[in-house]
């Protein structure tokens, strides 16, 4: 039932509708198709193409999205599409092996329709199936096989009700009993709940639960995961012992059944534990490769990291569609003009811009950042697959684990705030469900949370960065990473000296500034926390103290800049490179250096207070060159979002639509909305059943 | 029906209960007892207890509060909620003219149970009833009383489907007939239907409608409002020419029905123009005591002013019961810890401090301005009334006018922007929507656009001042106005070359010191943006261009910085004053310092970007000096939010009840949801309706 695409120019590049739009497109200074080539790449685009086609064509995906219906009903239609979805079989298990791009384009095209459905999709495919590859070994290939026909439903249990950012004290406890050869999973209070669970709400069959593993002789072995049933397939009703249940309503992402389960004494077979980090014999005696138990615990959570990245590229998608749908709108809502007769667009005005094409050039710059990470992880695996357990093997997964850790909060935050501006900029409509946004900044939102509170996240990039230093200091050792974010840091101590020496415009104009300003500003953090950490310590801190002393103002930022730089470097890379298509560079130049500009001038206090700036010229000429930027792409911006938009069918978004008809397709939504017209089923309420001594009245 | 209180301590003041938070709360370095009654004063403590208890006990209010609900199903709860309020009669009108701060508080009480509802009630009272009286005559009164006794049930219907902020854009008209002495009212096409009406959608029997008033000579005399009959009070139908419906779900507030409404050629009675900016003679003469048109319309649009100010007082309260909530979780929610056995209160670290505690000074100096400006706008009101139309009347109507301006950007970002931190603060919890933090910043949500997009409300504010330095310029009129809150600025041009002369962050903790800091910024943001504004009218803008190419990073900035110096300046007043009691003087003077000096930080830059601050000393210390009000007011923080915290029936939220029971009160909470523990009814979907040819495992 695989669909394919009827392969000709006209489906994979469209032409827009004709429309209000017309005048921005025309104006734009490069072509729409050539810059979906060079960043998506063909394949990719006919791919995407393939998707959107067959949930379109699917009367089970042209029902209402979700958000307002009733949570049961939601969750059945969002379960009916995960189902149709895996139908679909959009790729093989080869090319996917290839090409990881594709699997999260997969998951970002499903997301772009509605996140309940990829979440769902994702987290019983990718983060139960590939978890159980990744942390088990040959024996539970068994369980790969039955997730792939979803004769089982997988789901993922970490978290408990008293415990989420602090793995290391999830209470669940596996004990080892060798008279039955069983593991006993067991919670002991409510507070030790898995909670949170996505799919175990009211579909989860399996879950790959963490608990502490004891062996008989009461040795804790630390946290280690098993998959135990959950529901029995044949009935979806829980397992003896289990007590399982939803958690109800959320901000957002109802489709998908967040769950809770309770384990009494829950036995399952020896081999159920996933035993990549560590076993137990039949015996009952611990056994494993892995000395360090919180190693062993890396290992087990390894998956964490992956999972940061593929959130990354959900931000990403939230932010964009937001952005197509403002950015149209404010290339098409009229207020206010020079005369009173005139009114021009909103995107016209110079705030407009300001607030809105900032988020558009992060959108483009963090979209290239989350795939660069992935093919980074990509290639970490193939080294693991091979059977790397080297240094450099070692030292990259490190420096993954940190770039993935500062990647998450920067780009959900960015999302996060992105949308809501787009939603204020959108006024009184962007607060209409209709438009989108809502569902948009709601779903997005989780982002910020999970698999790693964003700033608990942060401070293990700072933490990071300061082992270098540390380890410069006790032997020598250089800033050096195999992806080489670390290396300029080696030059941190004569850098932070260096001062900025343009004065103008366009002195910030020039590519290579920002990013200049920013080694400068990360090596500055560097050294001042550090210095931070130093002090706190010698007041008589314990190691503990200093660091959580040294995070607001300090690590914190640290982390974020790093980051930051090294999205921008990244972008600045691929939009200056040698196969960029000349007539694209401009444009994406602009993006790029509006990226770092825009982020730059967030540490612009830093930069002064550090002396990189000095003068009011120079913060000036940094404002400056950003509402330059703005005004240069703002006849680029619409083409730039057809560029990245989804058809209309999944946008969703009547004042975001390819057309522009802004007033004539919100108008037709409104009125498309049910019993608009119709007087309230209760209107006795009001006009028969009067108020009863209206207090107000009778003390006039 | 009227409720009241059985008067004694014990209800006003009760214990809260004893649990978790009893160790901070024993830490307080103050009495709650003493700090409420400083803060709101016994009468007012009294009225809310009053009204709170009434809802408590009021089955009516006891069932869902509506946001999971059907559309139409919360959308009656919340008319007979609304039409319950009013039959308990909880002031009379006599109290309400002596007492604004009462309005405001029932406002408030019925908003922090539910905005839909008050909203609902205030739209209907205050906006359409007060309008009646403001913009109306004696020949008005008769709707008065209808709206009292809630016979007719009205709207506000200024916005149309394509205009908002353009107001003189507005295309609604209303042709004398001097034949049959009516106005006729009419919606040229969709566009100009009438939208976002708020109480439109089901229930609004009349509306005050503005519409472009022509007389039978042609000459269009501008925007003028008229009472309109929407709907038949017998049966809720529509009235002939009128096609009105609503305009479905939206981000939040869902119970409020938001409608549009074209007219196709409604007649009314010539008496239904609220005249008291004009008014037509029968024979279809226009007469007007305000020559000017721009400043009718400025009468029509006076009563925006004050709901811009009630809606300060909503955020304020979101903003309070985010903190409720948050702060009581993050001083019971415990995660990591020294030791790996000993876990603290996340409140224990100084990042949680840094997120949370500078918003919870925030919610005490913004509720306090809030306050302040209503009892401004009572002063202007009385004034008026009394029949003052002198100069000073109309500064004063322009100073409250461009502090309301200022002031709703200012709180209502605040309020959005601190929601979201504690949303995220409350980690996975915080997304549940049991907890309610989703809620708060959904409603809140609408207070960012409404009644004036805060971007283009703030260039209101920066004209303002502007203005002084043009007319200083023209005429050497001194800054002078009836507040006195631009009276500094006379000092502008000596004061923008004064440089901070401390070093230390006990030179910040100074409470004048960050005001001395603001005033300079204020004055050099002055400075800057008029010059700004010069530099592009030299290089040929028109005064159109010059305004907006002068707003981002210069008169919007000058804006928020000038309303936020208000804010910190009549906090530090309230705190610091005479009668401030000596016990509260501490906690009150550390929540002054730290809201200034938070939100000055905000502007850090610029004040090394102008001069004011050199070397890194200066910055450092002034977020020292930040980091130090957090970690002084970390065990107060409890007892802050017990002062502000409505009742848990009110507050809705099992990880912010009082007891401080999180994980009990969170996990009973998620098991009395509907259907918790059963299995989906659609389970059949997953047991037997298998996947057909799954696509992944046939490619295996």
């Amino acid at each position: 039932m695989a669909p394919t695409l009827e392969g000709c120019d006209d489906v994979l590049w469209p032409d827009p509708p004709r429309g209000p739009l017309d005048a921005y497109r025309a104006r734009a200074s490069f072509s729409r198709r050539e810059l979906q080539l060079f960043w998506e790449g063909e394949d990719m685009l006919r791919f995407k193409k393939t998707v959107f086609s067959a949930l379109e064509k699917d009367p089970l995906f042209s029902s209402s999205r979700g958000p307002e219906l009733p949570l049961e009903k939601y969750r059945e239609l969002s379960f009916l599409r995960c189902k149709r979805v895996l139908e679909y079989g959009f790729f093989s298990l080869d090319s996917l092996l290839q090409n990881p791009l594709q699997l999260l384009a997969l998951i970002n095209c499903l997301g772009a329709y509605d996140w309940s459905v990829s979440t769902k999709f994702a987290l019983h495919l990718m983060v139960f199936g590939s978890t159980l590859y990744s942390l088990g070994s040959e024996r539970h290939l068994k369980y790969v096989e039955k997730v792939l026909n979803m004769e089982i439903f997988g789901c993922f249990a970490l978290t408990e009700l008293s415990h989420g950012s602090n793995t290391q004290a999830i209470r669940t406890t596996a004990h080892y009993d060798p008279a039955t050869e069983e593991f006993v999973i067991h919670s002991p209070d409510f507070e030790a709940a898995k909670f949170w669970v996505g799919n175990m709400g009211k579909t989860a069959t399996h879950g790959v639960v963490f608990a502490q593993l004891y062996t008989p002789d009461g040795q804790c072995h630390g946290l280690h995961s098993f998959v135990v049933q959950i529901r029995d397939p044949e009935t979806l009703l829980p397992m003896p012992g289990v007590m399982v249940g939803d958690m109800g309503r959320k901000l957002g992402q109802n489709g998908l059944d967040n769950g809770f389960a309770m384990f009494h004494k829950v036995r399952i077979p020896r081999q159920d534990l996933l035993n990549r980090a560590g076993d137990v014999t039949p015996q009952g005696t611990y056994v494993t490769t892995v000395k360090d138990a919180k190693q062993r615990t890396g290992v087990s959570l390894g998956s964490l990291t992956s999972g940061r990245i593929f959130i990354t590229g959900m931000c990403v998608v939230n932010l964009q569609q937001a952005l197509c749908i403002t950015i149209r709108f404010s290339a098409t809502r009229r207020q206010f003009g020079p005369t009173e007769e005139e009114e021009i667009p909103v995107l016209e005005y110079q705030m407009q811009q300001w607030r809105l094409l900032p988020y558009l050039a992060a959108a483009y710059a963090l979209d290239h950042f989350s795939k660069s990470l992935l093919l980074d992880l990509e290639g970490l695996y193939q080294g693991l697959l091979s059977g790397d357990h080297g240094v450099w093997q070692a030292e990259l997964s490190r420096e993954i684990h940190a770039l993935g850790a500062a990647a998450k909060p920067l780009v959900s935050w960015t999302a996060q705030q992105g949308i809501q501006e787009c939603r204020e900029a959108c006024g009184g409509h962007g607060y209409l469900a209709v438009n989108r946004l809502g569902d948009l900044r709601n779903d997005n939102d989780p982002n910020c949370t999970y698999e790693g509170d964003n700033n608990v996240l942060l401070g293990q990039t700072s933490s990071y960065l300061l082992s270098f230093l540390e380890r410069q200091v006790q032997d020598g050792a250089r800033f050096q990473s195999p992806l080489r974010t670390v290396d300029f840091l080696e030059a941190y101590p004569g850098m932070v000296g260096q001062r900025f020496k343009g004065t103008s415009v366009a002195d910030w104009l020039d590519p290579t500034a920002p990013l200049a300003a920013y080694e400068w500003l990360v090596c500055y953090l560097l050294q001042r926390s550090h210095q931070k950490v130093m002090q706190e310590k010698r007041s008589g801190h314990s190691s503990f103290e200093a660091k959580n002393n040294s995070q607001v103002y300090h690590m914190r930022t640290l982390a974020l800049a790093f980051v930051e730089l090294t999205a921008a470097q990244r972008f600045h890379t691929r939009t200056h490179g040698p196969d960029t298509p000349p007539a694209l560079r401009a444009v994406l130049g602009r993006l790029s250096t509006l990226y770092a500009l825009w982020s730059l001038s967030r540490h612009l206090a830093l930069l002064y207070q550090g002396g990189y700036l000095s003068g009011e010229q120079a913060g000036e000429a940094l404002e400056g060159a950003i509402l330059d930027l703005c005004a240069q792409l703002k006849d680029d911006a619409v083409a730039l979002v057809d560029v990245i938009a989804p058809p209309d069918f999944v946008l969703n978004s009547p004042i975001g639509r390819a057309d522009g008809e802004l007033y004539k397709n919100l108008w037709s939504a409104v009125l498309q909305g049910s019993g608009v017209l119709e007087r309230p089923t209760w209107w006795q309420e009001f006009c028969v059943h009067r108020p009863v001594g209206a207090g107000l009245k009778s003390k006039l």
